[in-house]
């Protein structure tokens, strides 16, 4: 991130004038084919970040190393990704920082992991689980990539069997049915810890939500997140003319210390606040 | 953050059934006094995050470590701040990250501060830039409350002499005519760096948009974030009746790299991508 | 309508400078007492719209006559209103226009039986279904004082009695459990007719959809409005701060020919367009 | 609207399992292709509205009367339409209803002038102005095809040579630059008549406000709709993935009263009562 030129091995971002963005890794040798001509990582290894670079019929593309936000759309993916809007809030309301601990499940394509990962810096860590091998593969792949994956343990795991870790500070499910978890993500976390979700379907996070009542959470959020682009056009600022309408619904929590063992004591348990609110 | 217990000079969020909040800072032999009783700091110190506490007439209160999304919400201000909803997803496109530099003026009250120092971590460094001395005041005893000092140097300083750094990867203005300043921006960036601002008016959008056309930035982007928060009630799930409308326009953009000053070029500078396609 | 000049009998609705409404009904007779001052009616009678009239120490209010926006925000009532941005929809929507017969149930305050009323015009006609004779009262009043009585059937009984009408062109339900009445629906429905609904919660659409998929309705549809207002200022243009975030969700079908009786041949009915494209 | 069977000269539309939909006139002789096969209009002629018809490969599709909503999505068009969502409201918010007299400017492919045609009945009138001939033609052909051009007188005029009607309820422009046309816009108006306007970019928006402070006319408003349907699924409710983010900004004003002509008395117009509340 510190340095000014462009160097072999570094993940670039190439912006053209019609909007095209093309986003890879510098490679001595390789080569990169775009519609508007070739462009040789070669001729690109040693540019100033910010410069123009062009192809070999003449056309100019804009060098760039790419933001977060362009990483996590950018990654090669095989699932429906995280979407930076959603992932941004998450590290706000679950208190990601430099030196946290926070569980994942599943990894997808690592989209989030990536984010997680760049975040907690290398004093954290972050721990996450998937089922599929050749989506952990993937995930693995987009991480190393980027340099990230010191910062991540990889788990091939059925989240069904619990999580390894005890006393993380934050945990997120990214999963189809999250409200046969709770358990152990009630002992994965640290008390007070943090807990969220991500829900497509207003019939899980109604599931969810009386899972929740059930069980040692309070604190209980749900929200959503719309973004709107408009074109940057000074004399005719206007929002674009579609826009993505849904990606999912959050839900947050916080763990809440429970004394004794659950199934003794179901009466004495912290309850929701959210209970009486109704 | 990886201590069970609260502690002496914690920060701690106090959440009643009632939905009630109290955010502070404790401190033996303190009281807190609220409309349900009475709680003593030293009650409170020792017991376990996510424990519930109790005032002299036996009212509980959850005892949780406060979200970065809380203690923005919660910094004593004298401003408008900026809202979690909008740092969530300047960090993630402004690639705010462990060992970062970044450029933020102004100061206010130091909500979006508290969030960059959090998230840049001790290898990095916030510079943010205020004018108003007690401004800066309050920003910093915020600041300080939170154990996050270190990793700012606060100027007190008009951004209209330009900033002391340079080379810095990130750049953002809350500020009523960010277009005023784009020369010092770009001097203070690195090439390629990131360049925000917020706004509140599509006036001002208009202003900013026309001035960086002017000046050598880039891959110029304007959205607006709209958050919706639900009922958390699984049988009768909906959204709030209310919701915030509007908090600001965020305009983003990439600085370019000058070959020679800007002035004796105007025609060759690297113009802004979106020119074309109205 | 077509008077240039208020008389006895109109309503009219007064706006002051500081966005104060007030709308009433003019009486010979009769005062407004405002915290502006007082203005006896006899002094807006023979204004013509548009003017201003002033209290008795000089505060100017414009002299309107109401929208049908503020005809139904503005009426008396003791329920949640339909909001106008619904209406509006729901006019579109399910073809509602001089001359239409529609059945609307329940009739509550009667904002929307008001709007219905307005828009069939004396060829057409709304019959609406309350069970509560308070409210009914109560709407029958609202419409009376705006002159669209002779317009409206009002109905006291509980719809789950079934709707005495046949063919009607339109049907819609603001009751809490539609999903009860889609076969006394379907019977008062002409083939091909327009059936609506507005429901707070996403586990009330759910159930609506449900019983939709078995019942002879095609062409279903779920929509939701959302309302944003901007402050009018052209130099400081922006959303005002906060917004209405629900109303409530829109639920739309049209009514299918079904040959025989239903129970008879479950399996030949006609079905949802909707089931398949999951 | 009345007749339960399909007849010649109906407009119809046919919705098939797949959501693709098919609007016509029905004539005697003529045939619908489809990729799902072919249908003889003389086969139609003679259904049940809500009944199902089949292609010769026997693909089945429900028979209905389209809804006004239909209706102007499916208009022959060369231009953008107003959509169904904006008309809605638009009719509430102007007061739109049977006998109503209303100028419309400009005519464009006519689907906001099909909606209030219907609307204010063969009691009302709408006035539609279009300064070009082939669009004018496009648009008499869309209302005489849905037997609705008797309410609508059509001008071949630009509108900067003024409206010739006097004393109208209501006046809506869709047009580039209405800021040009105020003073011919109040002279149309009944005192205290319905100014409504639709503009795609903040810009216009700030510049027609501004225009409308130093003209005669109050209670301005400026607003956006926002349409967001979901997937009518009831096991897994949830929004569209994507959705319309744009399609204009409304304003709305009434026409004030001005008893002498505005270049004498600048001072002593009325002016909006929004001056104040910045």
């Amino acid at each position: 991130m510190t340095t000014s030129f462009a160097q072999e091995g570094d993940i670039v971002l190439l912006l053209g004038k019609d909007k095209r963005e093309f986003m890879f890794r510098l490679r001595t040798g390789a080569e990169l084919h775009t519609h508007r001509g070739v462009i040789r990582h070669d001729a690109i290894i040693g540019h100033r970040w910010g410069e123009q670079v062009k192809t070999h019929i003449g056309y100019p593309y804009l060098l760039l190393q790419p933001s977060l936000d362009k990483l996590i759309r950018g990654i090669r993916r095989n699932t429906q990704i995280v979407y930076p809007k959603e992932i941004g809030y998450i590290l706000v309301k679950m208190n990601i920082a430099p030196g946290v601990r926070v569980i994942e499940a599943g990894t997808g394509s690592g989209g989030l992991t990536l984010a997680l990962a760049r975040m907690v810096g290398p004093e954290g860590r972050v721990y996450t689980y998937e089922a599929r091998p050749a989506m952990q593969a993937l995930a693995r792949r987009n991480l190393e990539r980027l340099g990230l994956a010191d910062n991540v343990v990889f788990h091939l795991r059925d989240i069904a069997e619990g999580f390894e870790e005890r006393e993380v500070d934050a945990l997120f499910l990214d999963v189809r049915e999250p409200w046969h978890y709770l358990e152990a993500v009630h002992a994965a976390l640290r008390s007070g810890g943090f807990f969220g979700a991500l829900l497509p379907t207003t019939n899980q996070v109604s599931e969810l939500l009386a899972a929740l009542e059930q069980a040692p959470f309070g604190f209980v959020e749900v929200e959503e997140l719309l973004l709107r682009a408009y074109k940057p056009v000074p004399q005719r600022l206007r929002p674009e003319d579609r826009m993505v309408a849904h990606t999912g619904y959050l839900v947050f929590a916080r763990s809440l210390f429970v004394p004794t063992p659950i199934a003794d004591h179901a009466d004495d348990a912290p309850r929701s606040t959210n209970d009486e609110d109704v």
